[in-house]
């Protein structure tokens, strides 16, 4: 049975040493109270209700699976976790970071991001039950009229009601512009909407006694594609004045998928027959208002992902401590055994420290990202606003993709730590593999999350953002350019930013004669933008380590962040060299191939 | 549903016209007869067999999995399982490359390769039941007496009874030597067998009368380690002079594994209880028996993901054709639609064309070394077989491992052809995925298989295996360096060979310094070398295809090869760059990491 701590020390590194959160919330008004020990009480809390409640049930849930009765098209989650919503709820939790005007704590982004990345690690698929919620809430504070907020913004503040995102339908995942659900204005100024979802995470369930559908659909006189969609708040029971629940509408569950992983959240089939909604937004505009929901989305996949990463970390780390097998190449390590643990050898200690790096750079990153969210909506300067929101827009789909494809890396080599146990159930690797593989499909496939980076992020706007980040990392060679200590990573990423310019131009160029050249390239090129800004996180942490042990402090976490951040420049940093390589390559041998794949 | 097609049209082309089988069995007397009409027609047999009849109990088996009775200690297989193998005897499929003096039909290896690619496409579960027995006919065949070669050569040949390869134990896989069974002698010559054993393929089964296990053990006075580990037989039910089945013996199913994959296959606990067995071969050198069915395994393993990458990437093309959703970045190409096939996009096309190089690659390599296991075994001149035996050692764990990850690429990247389908059972993709998982870890995971090839292999002879096989592109480099059209193929292996063999030498000497510098550098070793050996096959393939098209044969399946190879050579092969990059970055970012990993 694996097993998960809070990685407490790591996060606080993070957000005190490494970004100074509570320096740069100082600046926000919002947030100017929020102080170290308020976020160390914040996070250690989170993490023992992570630990304690939803971890346990994290293998009996993905052995439960939901149910779905048939004739009342409700659902039941597994075993227990219904009871872990309930306290979920009376913690307080759902509220963290919501607006204190519907009852939210109004506590920075960052302290949510750190409570989902525990959640994420004990239990991914009881935490999509709130996380989804969090994305209806968003969409709903942003384009709901007072009506909509009213209604529908303090039970998702408070998590007695949850939410859900209902986008795709069997013909359209990715290309929302073909859907087909159909909104028909009634005269009371509401809609009528009729149409079939699929793949509705936490779609149904009984956790909660009511759920906020926020459906994408057409209206009659709706102009074709993406510029004909809006968005409505379908709540599954009518909502009276006094805020009570009123009669069923038509939006039904009626089949859940069977899935690879994430068993214990229901994915629902969804059959709306006529149901009675509210516009969200303006007509035609609903993907502008999904898109709120989708980029909030985005950053917690890559989240679930940098969780499962540390807790497969983590439970690889024990068993090759634990589990003996051959001796040592260089010689006997524990004379006393009759065979030397696992982590002596060289390839167990690679699997090892590639989990421990793409957690220790997933979660400096999704900090940084999630830092600069809170600087976009609370920052006084409105330049600082700014910029944080085109860095933010720049780094979502590297967050999303290169999280997510790193956690397939990750728990993939922590299951083969674990030998032959690691493909039994038992051990409880192989779920966080199955369980880690839905990241890098849903909200945008990571091809999607490359073309967003590279065609819209960075392209569209001839660099621009990316010469932001740029300019951090200049900024940090600049300042660490003498430093003999730092060259080490240093030069790696001053090396890579020379590059990752040139080839950046190249492939632009490229593609203003063939558009195919840019979604050849993009997957390598968002591997190679995800290595360039963990480079340059991981170089930041060295030198805070560097900076400590200076200064004298003996905490050997700063010894193993050093090595940890060597590991990564040694053995990760370097596939950038072959990525490259391949993007060059570019789109012939991939477009020229209609024989080879007749 | 998936469907498969088996893949004739490109195992004939590797078979007769890349490697001219036919004119290579003329020279072994043994073979002779075997000519092109008849490896068709047994193809084509077998594939009909794998399509029609083990196919579509592929699905139904992962989800029904096997069944054990706690009280009789009997398990059952899923549904159909056992007639399709009643089929399987009927058909005489068990016998195809047996000995003619047991009943076996003693066709080639290679045969019996394509029969197991295919049947392992179709079903690897299923297809583990025989495959396994053939583990035990061989080492049967090698090293048993008379007496036992008289028992069970012939029940395993036809099939009627099935094998096991009892190693593991709870405390040890790939350190055998720490093995716990005992095995007591007894007055007739017989030993008294105790112990308890786990990961027992095909461990126990409804599908035939009897299994006969091979059981590692100690004898009492047996030295310490892995030279004083003995192999017997031991059968489920004792055997009457007179071949009928006597007594139960006590060697009993305790439990089954609940698994990531290969549910269809009963991976068995099993308890030996003082059953009584036969010694295979002499008394502490059963890990020499033993190797014979390991080294055979291990191609059967690399076989096994060659099938799932083949019927992978089968299926995702059909898909990618079929599914429409977004336009080509290079305009519309399909105006009658409302949106393009995924095919047109270029990512698509590299997932699909990355598992398509990967079958064809792997279905070349497993016959490239299954005709010289022909060679070794049935070869007039000595030289020749003893040659061919040191080049099947070389490739045994590079066919293991190199085939299994790519097996692992592949089908992940076809499940994400399909986009959020692809994590629903209903597709059977992931059932792909989840059941080529297992092949990285067994039989030896994939890293002792890079030691293996790295320290065993390649440095304990200084290099010698590798230089013969670095003849043989040394001799295609030099009969096609001239030829204009071949040089975008024979460029990267000769620029490689010349790398690898510097590469080699400098592994060699960091390792005489510090022995765990081999282990750290092994396994990107390894897929260097797999790289070399398929590029070396790449090369040939496309030599084949040049030639006909200059000759003016227009069958498209010339063309098709030619533009896979271009694409394995522009964006598969590329990869050596970093990996030998990170292999020279060396143990040192791995070993100091005692804080790190603490």
């Amino acid at each position: 049975m694996p097993a998960y701590t809070p990685p407490l020390r790591d996060m606080q590194f993070v957000l005190h040493e490494v970004f100074n959160v509570a320096d740069e919330f100082k600046a926000m008004p919002k947030h100017a109270e929020v102080d170290v020990d308020t976020i160390n009480a914040v996070i250690d809390e989170a993490g023992k209700f992570a630990a304690e409640v939803t971890f346990p049930l994290n293998m009996s849930g993905d052995e439960e699976g939901c149910t779905l009765d048939k004739t009342t098209h409700e659902v039941t989650a597994p075993k227990g976790f219904k009871q872990a919503y309930e306290k979920f709820v009376e913690g307080g939790w759902p509220a963290l970071s919501c607006d204190p005007e519907y009852g939210g704590q109004g506590l920075p982004f960052v302290l949510n991001q750190c409570l989902y990345e525990m959640l994420n690690s004990a239990n991914q698929a009881w935490t999509m039950y709130p996380g989804l919620s969090h994305g209806a809430y968003e969409a709903l504070h942003a384009y709901g009229t007072d009506e909509q907020k009213k209604t529908y913004l303090g039970k998702l503040t408070s998590g007695e009601w949850t939410g859900t995102m209902c986008l795709t339908e069997p013909h359209c995942g990715t290309d929302l512009g073909m859907l087909r659900t159909k909104a028909e204005p009634q005269a009371d100024g509401t809609y009528r909407i009729t149409g079939n979802k699929i793949f509705i995470s936490a779609g149904e369930h009984d956790m909660a006694p009511n759920i906020v559908h926020l459906v994408l659909a057409r209206l009659p006189d709706a102009p074709k594609g993406s510029k004909g969609i809006s968005l409505f708040a379908v709540p599954k029971y009518h909502v009276k004045a006094d805020g009570s629940l009123g009669e069923r509408n038509p939006i039904f569950c009626s089949g859940l998928e069977h899935k690879m992983g994430i068993h214990g959240n229901a994915t629902a089939q969804i059959v709306i027959e006529g149901a009675i909604g509210t516009m969200v937004g303006e007509p035609n505009k609903g993907l502008q208002a999904m898109f709120v929901m989708m980029n909030a989305a985005r950053l917690g996949v890559g989240n679930q992902s940098l969780g499962l990463t540390e807790v497969a970390f983590q439970n690889a780390l024990a068993y090759a401590k634990d589990r003996i097998q051959m001796r040592s190449l260089s010689g006997v390590k524990a004379k006393d055994k009759e065979a030397d643990p696992i982590i002596v050898h060289p390839d167990v200690r690679k699997m090892l420290l590639t989990a421990k790096a793409f957690a220790e750079g997933g979660r400096a990153l999704q900090i940084f990202c999630t830092l600069l969210l809170d600087k976009e909506h609370n920052h006084p300067d409105e330049k600082v606003r700014k910029e944080s929101g085109e860095l933010v827009a720049l780094l979502t789909p590297i967050v999303k993709a290169f999280i997510t494809d790193n956690g397939h890396i990750a728990t993939n080599a922590c299951m083969q730590v674990f030998g032959g146990h690691g493909f039994i159930k038992e051990s409880g690797m192989e779920q966080f593999v199955r369980d880690n593989r839905i990241n890098m499909i849903y909200e945008g496939t990571n091809t999607v999350q490359s073309l967003d980076l590279l065609g819209r992020k960075v392209l569209a706007n001839n660099g621009a953002s990316l010469r932001k980040f740029g300019k951090l990392v200049a900024k940090l060679v600049e300042e660490e350019g003498v430093n003999e200590k730092m060259a080490e990573f240093i030069n790696p990423i001053a090396g890579l930013g020379d590059q990752f310019t040139k080839f950046t131009t190249e492939i632009g160029f490229k593609g203003l004669q063939n558009p195919d050249e840019v979604g050849a390239a993009a997957v390598d090129y968002l591997r190679v933008a995800g290595h360039f800004v963990f480079g340059y996180l991981f170089a930041r942490m060295a030198q805070v380590a560097l900076r400590e042990i200076a200064a004298g402090n003996t905490d050997p976490f700063y010894v193993a962040k050093l090595q940890t951040a060597r590991f990564y420049f040694a053995k990760l940093f370097p596939e950038t060299a072959a990525l490259m390589r391949t993007a060059r390559a570019g789109a012939k041998s991939l477009m020229d191939t209609d024989a080879a794949l007749a």
